[in-house]
């Protein structure tokens, strides 16, 4: 089969003024970076319609490290449901430079099931990311000019918050000194770069409900504590509406369009392991205001961007999706049932049965969220009727809807079996309201506990030394009415990235904790975690590569 | 008078296709960014035009803190050409975030001869700095990581040359160690941060020919040397093409419009203190292609941006200016004049006298490598008839063209004097092609020697132990023939920022020497300059704000 960028390449692009018609869009609101991406401006919201329309949220099982191909279900469903006739836009998050140079290559689907430009998506895009670096890192570096201005009229700080962030795998990046050398260099201190889908910008970016909500958010953000125990916040420097100017574009929802031409919304992009993992609440309602059905997905397995979906995403914003698509393949439920991952490619019905321990799991944590849940069993190349068929019968056992999605070889007409499933169990048993996992009120080690004793099977959560310190901070702070969103491996339940199925028997050791007192939630770093990542001994760097003015590597 | 950006809002206008038609550049070549900026690609250049187009040169006198208005001539006097029916193009660069929002505020032009839209200029623009970030971050991760990754098969550097750069004045990033804490953090090195406009990927970017040529830069870029002492590059990890996959787009110059509907091509960005300081050839050729009269500038007084304009730009590009204005105001006089700053706004006919000392040694330099020369008076409110005459009538002793611009409180019209001088010195005595201050085979201590004694008036230079070390490198490189790059202080033709006027009896040391490989010049540091500036007390994004959606504050 050919590969991602060959299709991309050979896909006839509609000019984005088509694609916005095709749901009434109006045209002259689009705000064009080349003739096939637009900017729509958040103000065309309207609440209303966003009430009618129908949000079913891709979720998936325990990924592999190649991924479950959650991107490329979501904008197949997005083409079936299109193919039977359904108006629909998919609404998802932006790639990162980071594993797009890495080990995870881009993230704007796969095979006849892309969102294109592709190249450009993965790219650059409209700048958004790199608006949510250079805000953060302006931040940065007026507050180390604050402290380096106003240290002779006695101002200093007790503890500093703020890292900065890069786009970039840059493990070397992780823990660092600033301020070396000549004393006009500024003031000696340690820091750090975090990647930019962990900034707490992109996540206040997702997370805001329009300007003035954004200028409030970054008003709030806690950079650290003075000397006299007083937090420090952006709004103490005087520079939010500064910050604001750097976001204002980058707060407007990107359109571009599908390998069938159809509509697709891409904005925000925090990662779900180390941040909240969902696209922006302006997309989706942006999406919702023009379409009956909006697909969109949280980031790696349920227990992460699902949880924080229904938790963080869906209480800020009230929506409600009705429905969710748990996304699985044969090699991830092959690796979760014992296999070893060179042998996951080839058929093995008993480790893929042992593996449906891992699904199941997810699908109860799904309907303890008031959803109902169907199984998308994602086709690779490599796999078996037999093996889907066992698939099927297990999900048929549990009451639980099935279909498999073959988008990525065949586009929308491989997804039609799951298209019609959608669009009858939405007519026929739509989910519940979301059941969240814990109350505002509950406190922080509340809210933690539910979270890792009710999703990830844990037996409780530990806090460290540290961030039983940063507790009390929350506490005096009184804000813990915030949500909790935990960082841990995407690899497993717990945070042991080497426990696969459904470990039994532990805690979840919570190493730090992140005050995000702009996106207004409280992370929790859990286990060995890191919020930079590194690049692997043989990066996809090497293979993107440029000839003749056509890009080549990208996937 | 209104300000900046209170005119900038009142301008009507013109969609860009209208803009670029109104010069025969084709509208289906064009790549949109909103409704009023578009890309244009390279591939439109003409050489054959080129040589038939008249390239005019904005430099200045020795600058205040506040600047001498360059860019605001460029523009006037771009306006002032098509106000006397010229056909013509302004050729700029592009503004940085970093004096954005520090201390001097954007680089669009001032008053009713701005480039437009000035907030989104000054901001993101089409995200050409961010791209050159990106590219230049990605080295260095894919660096350290390389290191990282193969030291246990005896991979090591014996020195790394690469440093990391961001968009921000951000002191405390100019001498860090990354690669604390834990082994897997990477491995601990000495590093630091320079501003994007100092990175060789920007230099890299203004000074490429094409596609290939930029991926040859690329490839030779000098990362440091390895334990056995060879030369390590870009092109031995494997990854230019990936590098060039991210600078593709920024390769192409940018089209937007003057306050007065006229087209500006806006590209590239290095400054003239710490870098090259022009815009890109691509960029200054493609607007030679498409009109009679190209304006374009360099950065700061002339013995620095225009030194590198002529030994390095169009020693590399073959471009000959047929004239060079020479910006003065009569506050840069009086302080050269030794007016103490505070006093320089009002009338001091002798210190304006004495400081006709700076403008003459400009004047001699400029016409030293070949050029006619004509004085560009730029008009300020405070200014007095009386001492604008005093330096008419000693250009006139001098035998030097002379015209006032008032454009900035006029427009077009403010500097019908300044285009009709202009056109008419092109027409009856072009500059002759441009005379070198060295040749190629100059090695590289004689070059700066033969610059620092002819465009600076020095004694001569001295090298730093350190770069004498580079010296040798060099050498062994075999890379001499490079032209020299020399960072200096912007505020004095010495190394001292404060020798104001026209100093003498002063050497220039030379600290520390950066080789740059791929945009194939050595960049030699002189005196104190350093390669990221700081934050003032009281930043510009302070005044910077955000209000109902409109953008207050920038200038």
């Amino acid at each position: 089969m050919k590969s991602d960028i060959e299709i991309a390449r050979e896909c006839r692009l509609k000019p984005i003024e088509d694609i916005a018609r095709q749901v009434q869009i109006p045209v002259d609101e689009l705000e064009h970076y080349g003739k096939y991406i637009s900017k729509v401006p958040e103000s065309l919201i309207d609440e209303k319609k966003v009430e009618n329309s129908n949000l079913i949220l891709v979720t998936a099982i325990t990924p592999t490290k190649a991924g479950i191909g959650k991107t490329t279900v979501s904008v197949g469903l997005a083409l079936g449901l299109s193919y039977i006739g359904k108006k629909n836009i998919v609404a998802l998050r932006e790639p990162s430079l980071g594993p797009c140079f890495g080990l995870k290559g881009g993230a704007a689907g796969g095979g006849y099931a892309q969102i294109l430009p592709m190249d450009k998506i993965n790219l650059h895009f409209t700048g958004d990311f790199h608006a949510v670096t250079s805000a953060h890192n302006m931040i940065a570096a007026l507050l180390d000019n604050y402290i380096y201005q106003h240290r002779d009229e006695g101002f200093a700080m007790k503890e500093i918050l703020w890292k900065r962030v890069l786009d970039i795998n840059d493990r070397n990046l992780r823990y660092v000194v600033t301020g070396l050398g000549a004393k006009t260099n500024g003031v000696t201190m340690e820091s750090g770069f975090d990647i930019t889908p962990a900034s707490e910008i992109m996540a206040i970016l997702c997370l805001s409900k329009d300007e003035h909500d954004l200028r409030r958010r970054i008003e709030n953000i806690l950079l650290g504590t003075t000397i006299e125990g007083k937090p420090f916040r952006v709004k103490d420097m005087g520079v939010a509406g500064a910050i604001c100017v750097l976001l204002k574009d980058a707060l407007h929802p990107n359109l571009v369009q599908t390998t069938e031409n159809t509509p697709a919304i891409v904005h925000g992009g925090p990662f779900a392991n180390i941040a909240h993992g969902c696209n922006s609440i302006l997309a989706t309602k942006l999406a919702m205001t023009y379409a009956d059905y909006v697909v969109t997905e949280a980031g790696f397995g349920a227990d992460l961007g699902a949880e924080k979906f229904f938790n963080i995403k869906c209480r800020e914003s009230g929506l409600n999706p009705k429905l969710t698509i748990l996304v699985a393949t044969t090699q991830g439920l092959k690796m979760h049932g014992g296999v070893a991952l060179e042998d996951i490619k080839k058929p093995h019905s008993e480790g893929l049965k042992k593996g449906f321990e891992n699904l199941d799991k997810h699908i109860r944590n799904m309907q303890a969220f008031g959803q109902t849940v169907v199984v998308c069993f994602n086709r690779y190349a490599t796999d078996v009727d037999s093996e889907i068929e066992l698939c099927r019968e297990h999900c048929e056992n549990m009451g639980v809807g099935f279909a498999v999605n073959n988008a990525f070889s065949e586009g929308g007409k491989g997804a039609v079996e799951l298209a019609e499933l959608v669009v009858d169990t939405i007519a026929n048993r739509p989910s519940r309201p979301v059941v969240f996992s814990y109350t505002d009120r509950d406190n922080i080690e509340t809210k933690a506990e539910k979270v890792v004793r009710q999703v990830y099977g844990a037996d409780g959560v530990v806090f460290s030394t540290a961030a039983r310190k940063m507790l009390e901070r929350v506490r005096q702070l009184g804000i813990e009415d915030y949500p909790v969103c935990i960082a841990k491996t995407q690899y497993s339940f717990s945070a042991d990235a080497h426990a696969y199925g459904v470990p039994h028997g532990f805690k979840v050791q919570i190493r730090d904790i992140v005050v995000n007192c702009g996106a207004e939630m409280i992370v929790l770093i859990a286990g060995d975690i890191l919020r930079m990542p590194g690049l692997p001994k043989s990066p996809q760097a090497e293979r993107i590569d440029l000839i003749d003015g056509r890009i080549e590597g990208l996937s």
